[in-house]
């Protein structure tokens, strides 16, 4: 497998013509396969549901070993009918409480959990961590269970719609460093992520619109019926209609993850830069910690849209009718589309950082028509400065309308 | 590539027959290709070796931005020299200086490496990090490329045999934590390793057998050749020897380092549990920052090879006289075969702790004859102390010799 060979300069050139010493070398190679699963079942918790169990080798007669890390809010709802599930399976969970806020996604936290990882003595290929919680807790634990011991196995259950459409399914893990979101992480799958819409049930209505926006960016970026869908339905829709999963919600549900994972799979780990995925993600992610009190993830990422709504306008990539769409879903979706912390100024300072993330170039997604995609490299500073105006000049109408009416 | 099936439950089973509610998943498969090169050239800081400019995107005309970590120690010896090489090659290097002890092989390190990196602003796949040290250094400086923004490319120089033969050239990155060694990593490949034996010269005696230890290694479980080599050539080996890389050194080195090479490449990631490479490496661990002061990495793995030598007699896998062979060219080497804190009790918890990282079973290699590995499961308490007696036994004859001579 191991060829030693004379090196061959790879990919670089030189101008120079300096002979190299002779020398020895090898070229290592591999490839390292990756898979798992996302499922969307219901009745997660009831015990006739083996999922669960089976994700963490559980058959109801011996006794297994887990290490479950509940979001403090999600246990304090679901607790024990976890508990009660995992003791009909016979799993000796062990049981560590955390918070899921984003002020509390740090390194700090992470280590705790490798902490309690080896408190329990976990054998780290059999005995599996399950986190239970929102899109914070997903990628503390994924970055907690990829440093341990350089990696171990772990199972997701997202309760949140953010967690169970986004956080939930890719393989990205991480934490905030500084001012800096999501800073310090790894790629790192999960060995299955168990969905069940009926944990939206309690979510609150602001958390709701959060993982709208994300949904919302799919519909924006790749799927036009989707975009009708949400239009159709998005005045209803809340965690009960989500939790009840009918026909139109499950049709949301999963074509905003088929959507998602068809986006990932030949992407997983960012290899390609332009990233349709990353639709509402190039200034949120400078900003999202900036605002005070700071925005939600989807919520920063709804005004991030905005904008590039209203830059596709202004190079004729979306009419102004498809703008007003767009706009007026985020804004039925009850998600805000301006805040104060997006000026142009900060706008400037988010794309460079973006730049930087996506080394050196723009590679911005914008709409081209309603569920289509485009990169561009070009934005200028003033061009963001009339795509804000848009955005306001929107604002303003739609509270001129909703004032007089 | 996303397929949407009904659910199958992979590769669990389950005793009881409950039905499964119906439910929608989908299956996420990738490759993630790795490739590295591992490069022993000479003369690396010679402006005329165009290696190290190459490796950072240099070609001598325009500017590349790229971070230095060098270790202190090194940087007091070889900074002057790196600073004019870059110079040469017009490389904007920032420059930062770090410890690289083991008791400063920790997470605040990694972290305070990512933050230099988000001080310069580095274009995460164009511009590298480049590390200059030991082990210690190449495995913290590992962990936060991997973890600045999941993953930046970066550059090995290792300027200490243990680098030069082990740790520089595999995937591994870590740190440790708590009593727990190595305890929070990744496996995060370089771009390139560039090793030169010239960094050797001035290392000290101490560390050169430190890195001897991982070169018997090698030689004792697959390469008898590599064995006799050393026998004939130990008492001469330091390094000015290993430096000058004269036919033997040379073969020394590159033996030790494709050997290397060939066991990891088709194991990676660790995925087979049965590394013939963790020979000596099974009670080290956890004994080797207990001792006090602590061990070399590479001489508690001497240590551990004295006892796993010892184990192999008693099962008939290695003869007495190669057993004697085996412990010489370790005292040969200059390095420890026995340790007070290598007492049965401790011997016995380091084998559970290494049961937990392999999965439940001890998986533990020792010598089939010198040059051959076979792995072990049933190793009992009392197999250990007869062990330890046989080790101290024969470390006590060769005082006795040595005391008479
Ligand atoms: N890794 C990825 O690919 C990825 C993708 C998108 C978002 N994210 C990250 O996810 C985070 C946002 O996730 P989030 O929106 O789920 O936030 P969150 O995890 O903070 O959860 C939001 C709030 O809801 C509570 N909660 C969770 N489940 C609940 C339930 N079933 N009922 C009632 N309350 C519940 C939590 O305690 C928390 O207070 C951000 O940090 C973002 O960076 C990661
Ligand atoms: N990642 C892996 O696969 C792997 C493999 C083996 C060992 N390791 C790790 O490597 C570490 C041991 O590495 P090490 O033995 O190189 O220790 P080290 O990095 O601490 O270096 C030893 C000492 O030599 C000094 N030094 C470095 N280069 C020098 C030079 N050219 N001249 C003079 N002094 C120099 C250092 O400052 C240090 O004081 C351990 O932490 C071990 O866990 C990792
Ligand atoms: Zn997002
Ligand atoms: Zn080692």
């Amino acid at each position: 497998m191991t060829e030693i060979t004379t090196a061959q300069p790879r990919s670089l050139t030189t101008a120079l013509d300096i002979p190299r010493p002779p020398d020895l070398s090898w070229y290592v190679q591999a490839r390292q396969p990756v898979g798992y699963e996302v499922n969307l079942t219901r009745g997660l918790l009831n015990p006739d549901n083996p999922a669960l169990a089976r994700s963490v080798g559980a058959d109801g007669y011996t006794s297994v070993r887990t290490l479950v890390v509940v979001d403090k809010v999600v246990d304090g709802l679901y607790g024990k009918a976890l508990r009660a599930y995992f003791d009909a399976w016979r799993v000796d969970a062990r049981w560590k409480v955390m918070p899921g806020d984003e002020d509390t996604k740090n390194l700090e936290q992470a280590v705790e959990v490798t902490a309690a990882m080896t408190e329990m003595g976990i054998l780290r290929r059999t005995e599996k961590v399950v986190v239970v919680g929102g899109g914070v807790l997903m990628d503390v634990v994924g970055l907690a269970a990829s440093l341990y011991r350089r990696g171990a196995p772990y199972v997701r259950v997202p309760t949140t719609l953010v967690g169970q459409v986004d956080a939930g399914v890719g393989v990205k893990t991480g934490v905030n460093h500084g001012t800096h979101k999501n800073r310090l992480g790894t790629y790192f799958a999960p060995e299955i992520t168990l969905i069940d819409p009926e944990f939206l049930r309690t979510v609150e209505p602001r958390h709701i619109a959060n993982g709208l926006a994300e949904i919302i960016k799919m519909a924006l970026i790749k799927d036009a019926s989707l975009f009708r869908l949400l239009e159709e339905t998005v005045a209803g829709i809340d965690g009960d209609a989500l939790a009840d999963c009918g026909p139109a919600m499950g049709e949301v549900v999963s074509r905003a993850i088929a959507g998602m994972l068809d986006e990932l799979e030949p992407n997983l780990w960012e290899w390609v830069l332009e990233r349709s995925v990353d639709y509402g993600h190039t200034f949120s992610p400078s900003l999202e910690l900036r605002a005070d009190p700071p925005l939600l993830h989807g919520e920063a990422v709804a005004v991030d849209m905005a904008v590039c709504v209203a830059l596709a306008v202004g190079r004729g990539l979306l009419s102004q009718a498809d703008a007003e769409r767009a706009l007026g879903l985020m804004v039925a979706a009850r998600l805000p589309i301006a805040h104060p912390v997006f000026t142009p100024e900060l706008l400037e300072v988010g794309l460079a950082d973006a730049v930087k993330h996506r080394d050196g170039l723009q590679r911005l997604p914008l709409t081209n028509g309603i569920g289509d995609c485009v990169f561009v490299n070009d934005v200028t500073g003033d061009e963001l400065r009339r795509a804000l105006e848009f955005v306001h000049a929107y604002a303003g109408t739609r509270d001129g309308v909703r004032d007089g009416s």
